[in-house]
């Protein structure tokens, strides 16, 4: 088999150990120098690929390797970009142009670290390039915060996040537990999660099953909501305890499917949502009166390298490095998925997934997971969310802290004309 | 000197620390058995001295003192409540109220961690105890993340709420560069302070030093905001480097001295500060049309014991030693207060002041630690700031989360009629 370059690009929001998947997919890239060439990687993810916007990544040695494997955020760069259909003349033009790039650098092996909407590319890419007789291997990496791919038991990225929200909750609880006072204090905090709640329900880890603890009512998009059940379960909590801690997924939606508050939607459609929190706890201001704080964690929650979940980083590097080898055995089209093999130990091995079979799915919260009356999730989903939190990384630091250190990113020549958007 | 009973309480915003100095307070204590009989706390502060509801400190143990010391948020609770002026009726029944629940406990010591505030009680229970003729002695104890305290160089608190929030701009900092597209990102963090800019000027630490790092722009309260000036930089910053990341002090306000956004203000004129962040972040989508994201890190910040700084920790326990001996010393109406006695490497020391001469007042950044534009603090503010955020403090977790346990907290029985507030 030729030897070709193997192109790394990533997609959609990023994570704290979306560079640790990237740093795992170039370190075991270069373990095959026979079949592997230089080892390239997109600025800003498919946008850079068409604009011919690359980056050698052989700057980076062992010890940047390293640094780079504890990074949060995307040091390569992301953007959010749909693909055009391919019977459409953009979506033509956008897959020639994609080829061009492939061929002006000798690409092979292309692997795309994202969510479900990456999957779907992978799966295009694989077809696309069969079509054209290109020998091209595409392999996807699953990566989200949200956890909400489906074929896999869970996404790298979510157990950090999931750790920096349930740590959250749990301090932001000794806190208002010290100034409850004689009217009632609310506590909400909106956390990411688009249509599903699996980060709101890993802020139930903090409680560690006391049903006194914070949070006391965790609303999830799966539920519909309630708006005097919820309100009803505000005012018992507040009256048995004297305060009530919230949790609010940013998707919580209305009976009716409407969302309980959208802040815009860019001109691809894509949704920013936000504001829910604040929608609640005022709401709880004026309808029950009580005192309230709010707390959005926004990117905060999805960046946190300082409290790492151990797991969730190994699972980040392993299927960095099984989405290489998988490219090396030709398994064009498909993505490492996290099996579950058992509990206590948590036990888990990387399995493969066909991309297209799952592209553009959207895993929800089972029904299982969340209680019955739609307040808060069950204990079977806190057992699930468990072991993903597990384990600390330490951060080398200087000052006081995080140390992430700089990493020299130097741009691949351009070989072609520019690409007109 | 006779043997007497000692009572802790503290009051206000709780902190990632209080409860360092609460047990170094009760460890102080427990050395001088001959002096100090019972170490009582008063459960949420003042008022809970009023209800007569305290705590006695002697089923914690040593390994209880020890999880008591990392632990975020007041375990003895806390309040907001001003002592009414002594020569109103209501003023001279709390105070008398006050002794007799001093007298029914034998209290002799009495010491209050807490702010500005909180030394006007300290020098006012002083002279009330004088007047009286009961022995008693009455230490305050420096506490609050917005560093406002006047003669002290710092506040324990402070440091671990700044290396949080620096932290935080640092990591957000990372996934908004990923995200940088082509029409320009805004991140606003809103973060705490009341009137000060301590902890908004703390995240320009996460620049070390570079002008082109986030945050790019750190709005005080000590700056007037000019919506222009302000605006015209965003937009030079965004142009430039495709994103721009912004701290807002919650207490910032219009050159005609508004809050550029009030939330609400409760029955004893405590103004709850809030909604700059979202202020400023809505108007730079609206007049530049950037896309936004807005966090709100609330509680999270001043409640980060996974995350605490090792100096800031070291000052709680020491302004809590430091009381019992000032107590002991017979030093009434004093305060310990931290000394800077050098920098690289940074070192201090624990003084004495007068509570009474520093009660009430609110100590602001100076001018030498804004930058003269209004939009950002100065390398004399980081060099001050950055002593106090070093080190780590390594936290026992269970599950992947802080394992802050549980704490017996026994109530003392009442020997006194109902307090009717």
């Amino acid at each position: 088999m030729a030897r070709s370059n193997l192109l790394y690009a990533h997609s959609g929001g990023v994570t704290a150990v979306i560079n640790a998947t990237a740093s795992a997919v170039i370190g075991a890239a270069r373990a095959h120098p026979g079949r592997i060439g230089k080892v390239l990687a997109a600025h800003r993810g498919i946008l850079g690929v068409l604009a011919e916007d690359l980056i050698d990544t052989a700057a980076l040695d062992d010890a940047a390797l390293q640094r780079l494997s504890l990074r949060p955020g995307g040091v390569f760069g992301s953007c959010r970009f749909d693909l055009p259909r391919a019977d459409t003349a953009d979506g033509k033009r956008v897959m020639d142009r994609l080829f061009e790039v492939f061929a002006a650098h000798d690409i092979g092996h292309f692997i795309y670290n994202g969510g479900n909407g990456s999957m779907d590319v992978v799966g295009r890419l694989r077809d696309a390039a069969r079509e054209r007789g290109y020998p091209l291997v595409c392999i996807g990496a699953p990566k989200t915060v949200d956890n909400d791919i489906a074929g896999t038991d869970c996404c790298p990225g979510f157990g950090s996040a999931a750790k920096y929200l349930a740590t959250s909750m749990l301090e932001a609880g000794l806190d208002i537990r010290s100034m409850v006072g004689s009217r009632g204090s609310v506590f909400v905090m909106e956390v990411m999660g688009r249509n599903t709640g699996w980060l709101a329900a890993a802020t139930a880890l903090a409680a560690g099953g006391d049903a006194d603890a914070p949070p006391h009512i965790v609303l999830v998009p799966e539920a519909g909501f309630d708006e005097e059940a919820f309100l009803a379960e505000v005012r018992r909590v507040t009256e048995r305890l004297g305060y009530c801690a919230i949790t609010v997924a940013e998707g919580i939606r209305n009976a009716d499917g409407s969302l309980i508050m959208e802040k815009s939607r860019d001109s691809r459609g894509y949704v920013q949502l936000g504001g829910a929190g604040s929608a609640v706890a005022r709401m709880i201001h004026e309808r029950l009166g009580y005192k309230f704080h709010w707390a959005i964690p926004d990117y905060l929650q999805r960046a946190g390298g300082h409290w790492l979940s151990a797991v969730d980083r190994e699972q980040a590097l392993a299927v960095g490095w099984a989405a290489v080898e998988m490219a090396l055995d030709g398994r064009n089209g498909c993505f490492p998925a996290i099996r579950r093999l058992g509990e206590a130990p948590y036990r888990w091995e990387v399995g493969t997934e066909d991309a297209a079979a799952i592209a553009n799915l959207e895993r929800t919260l089972p029904a299982a997971f969340v209680r019955a009356d739609g307040l808060h999730v069950t204990a079977a989903a806190c057992d699930y969310i468990r072991p993903l939190i597990e384990g600390e990384v330490p951060q080398p630091t200087a000052g006081g802290l995080p140390d992430y250190g700089t990493l020299a990113l130097p741009p691949v020549a351009r070989r072609l004309p520019p690409w007109q958007a």
